[in-house]
This record gives C-alpha cells, structure tokens and sequence, in this order.
C-alpha cells in the first residue's frame, strides 16, 4: 500500500458532525460505553448482520415482524425488546449466524448521519489495530464521529480517538489539521499509562453504574480482541475481516 | 463569601450550547484567539462600552450611523470597518472613554447566544483570576463557552477552559460532572508548564500566521493583565472591575 499523507479528524459529538461532513471521507463511528464496543462484541461472536436503526418506534416496528431486536434508552432496555445493549449479551449461542436490530440512546443515530459517506465503519478499542489498518487501506481521508452522550462530550470517546490517530499518524503517515485530533492526542497520551484508571473519572461510568450496568466497563476498555471491522453497506453493518489485508498479522502492512 | 460546591460546565462550541442552556447560569465567553482577548484589552485601555454585533450587515449599518466599528471576517478586516479584531488595535487614545461596535467571526455571536442568561462575562487569559474571582461572588452554576472556530472544537479556548475550571474546582470549590471539564482540566495540565510553546500548534495560530495576524499571540496568552471582567448588560457589554470584591487584591477571596 502507498503511504499516504492523509487528514484525519475528530468530531467530538453528532451535533457538530455537519461541520466535518463529507460524502468522499471514510467515516469511523464510536461509542465505547457500549454501543460501538457490542456491534463489535457481536461480529466476533458470529452475529451474521446488524440493522442499526435510530428510533424505538422502527425498532419495535422490526420487532413485530419476528426479528431479533436489541434496544434500550438511556441504559434500559426497552419493553418489546429481546435484550439490551450490554456487550455481554451477544454471546455466540444467541447470535451466531442471525440478522439482528439494534438500536441505542447514541450509537446508531450516529451511524445513520454518516451513512452517504464513502465507507462507515464501527470502531471500539476492541478492534483498534484492525481498524486503523482498514482506514489505512482505504486511502482516504477519515473523520472519527464520536457519538457522546446525547450530544454531549464523552471523555472515552474522545480518548479512544486518540489512540486511533495516534496509530494513523504514527504508523500510516496520516496528517492532522484539527484541533479536536490535537486534543484527543493528548488525552490519550494522558490516559494510555493506564486506561482503566483514567477512564473512572468518565460521566458514563458513573450513568452505567447507577443502573448496575458497568461490570462491561474493563472489558469495554480492552484493545485488539478481534480483527472484524463491522462497515455499513446498504443500511446494514456486516463483517469485514481485516486479516485478508495482510496475512495473519494485524499492523504488519505499516512496519 | 460562603464556599460553593456548584457546578462548572465546558461548552466546545456554539453548536452544541443548546444543550448546556439555562437561563438562570452564569455563562463566560472565550475566544482566546482573538475576540475575547480584544474585548477585554479594549477595557484595559479604557473604552466605555463595547456593543456586540453578530451580523456583517448590522455592524456596516452602525458603521452608517456614526459609530465606530471594529469588524473582521475569517481574520480580514471588513471594509467599512475602522479596525479589525487584534487586541492592539484597541489602544487607549484611540478607544479611551469611546463606545465601539465590535463584530468578527465567531467571538460576538457567542455573546449573544447567552445573552437571556442570569449574567454574561467575557473571559481571556488576560483577565483570568478576575473572572473566577468574579464567577464565585455570583453563586451560580456557569457555563464556560468556547467560542470556536466556525463551530468546531478549538484547542485554545479549551485549554483555556481548564485553566479556568482549575482555578473554580480549587480555590472556588466548584464541582463537575461534566466530560469536558475533565479533559480540559487534562489539557491545561498538559498546556501549563510551558503555554506559549504548546499552543504553536493549534490550528488557529496557523490561520492568524498566514494573515500575517499572529503577532498578538503571546499577548492573548498572557495572565491577569487586568481586573475588569467585561459583563453583558442589555446587550452592552461593560466594564465591571473585580477589584470592588475584595479590595484590592484579585484572588484574595479564596486564600
């Protein structure tokens, strides 16, 4: 692959993604806490397809029609639905090789602004080698849309941008003119020497814990456990592989 | 003063202070580079009164009825203008005593956009003791908005909202549940030791640069200058000097 001298950018919530919108970049969506990081937990677990949809009503539209449905607002989930959005719920006996719907307070709004760009693809430290290979092989430029909370900042979001571009400017020649990359650089950088640590002070740690829900929270922070990309393709996310980028090996096209 | 433990929120952009509105919180604009650095400089050297003008058309139509107008898109003064948006245009013989109409690109509508709040200060590193010192006298909530660059994140009003931040969480006893307090608090550790070499790379000391504009740089990095926190009164904005809270001596407060 020819190295490249590409921009990266941050979008640090999807109510500024308008001012870094562009149909001919790669889009990176993510949610860490837990949307991104389940849509990657259910392709490693062998889930075939997820239709990401943004409102309840949809969700509970495809639910009605006999469809697997994940949903929740706000850390609940929903009445209709089959199960939550906990990445410890798409265990293989439940998802391997089924189609399902998933839709969350955050995440899939976002997936759907970016869904006109050249390629979507859902990022969570779970897949961080894998995807800054992918976004590598791509040759484009590439924004990563951090989905937040209702708008809002999110600090793991934006700490996991930056060990995302730290990885495409360090090891594929990416360049930056964005502030918001400077930013989560240096978050990073604050928070790289021990994630777990860092990212206690979160505001999402402390949402996911009033419900009981932050036993994912570790896990949620662990890097490179699959080298399955979920893209969009048609409104539908389904698996891309990045072994076939490059042998066995995750990185070894930047070495 | 009775100690607070009130809340100190971060707003990265105009477009996202919609979801940090409430009339009844004390809100700061910041635009480092260059507005809110003028603005207060303009008080320093004495002007009476500053009106804040968001429009081009409108500040052209004072222009026509006598006023005298410093106003500026992208960096570049506009042609009707007087002067431009550097804090050295403000000089004490040219503004001492004066009222000025003042528009630029992203400073002045971020004053307005707060304008129903319970007060509206201007902030800078220039009057950055003052301005905490003049926050916690309020006993309020506040917002701390960054004014950006077209909407998008900035690196020096952040960085600026943690010097800030630091200042109301130790001395003023402020508290947070906020994400991007947290990372700005980050990147003012990060930026502290040595502001000015840290701040070459942001993006908007590169845009000054190519204008030939980034001869106030240091100056806009500057502390305490002043003791006049710049304060919206009916759509004026006018001086209010910190000095009268606790004598003579800014900071004392909280000691």
């Amino acid at each position: 692959m020819k190295k490249s001298q590409l921009s990266v950018e941050v979008c640090f919530s999807p109510a500024l993604y308008n001012f870094h919108h562009n149909v001919d970049k790669v889009v990176v969506v993510v949610d860490i806490l837990r949307a991104t990081t389940a849509i990657c937990s259910a392709f490693m677990n062998g889930v075939s397809s997820i239709i990401p949809i943004g409102s309840a009503d949809e969700a509970r539209e495809y639910k009605s029609k006999g469809f697997m449905v994940a949903a929740e607002r706000d850390g609940l989930v929903l009445d209709f639905a089959d199960f939550g959005n906990s990445p410890y719920n798409f265990t293989p006996d439940r998802v391997s090789g089924k189609q399902i719907v998933y839709s969350t307070t955050n995440g899939t709004n976002a997936i759907q602004m970016a869904s006109s760009c050249y390629r979507v693809g859902v990022g969570a430290f779970l897949n961080l080698d894998a995807l800054a290979l992918w976004i590598a092989s791509l040759n484009r430029e590439v924004v990563i849309l951090c989905a937040g909370w209702k708008n809002r900042f999110s600090l793991e979001d934006s700490v996991f941008a930056g060990a995302l571009t730290d990885k495409l400017i360090g090891e594929y020649q990416y360049d930056t003119k964005c502030d918001s990359v400077l930013a989560s650089l240096d978050l990073w950088e604050k928070a790289s020497p021990n994630l777990i640590v860092y990212m206690l002070k979160a505001a999402q740690k402390a949402r996911l814990a009033a419900n009981g829900l932050d036993d994912v929270f570790e896990y949620c922070l662990t890097p490179n456990l699959t080298t399955i990309i979920p893209v969009l393709e048609h409104n539908l996310l389904i698996p891309f592989d990045s072994k076939i980028l490059n042998g066995n090996r995750i990185g070894a096209i930047a070495k």
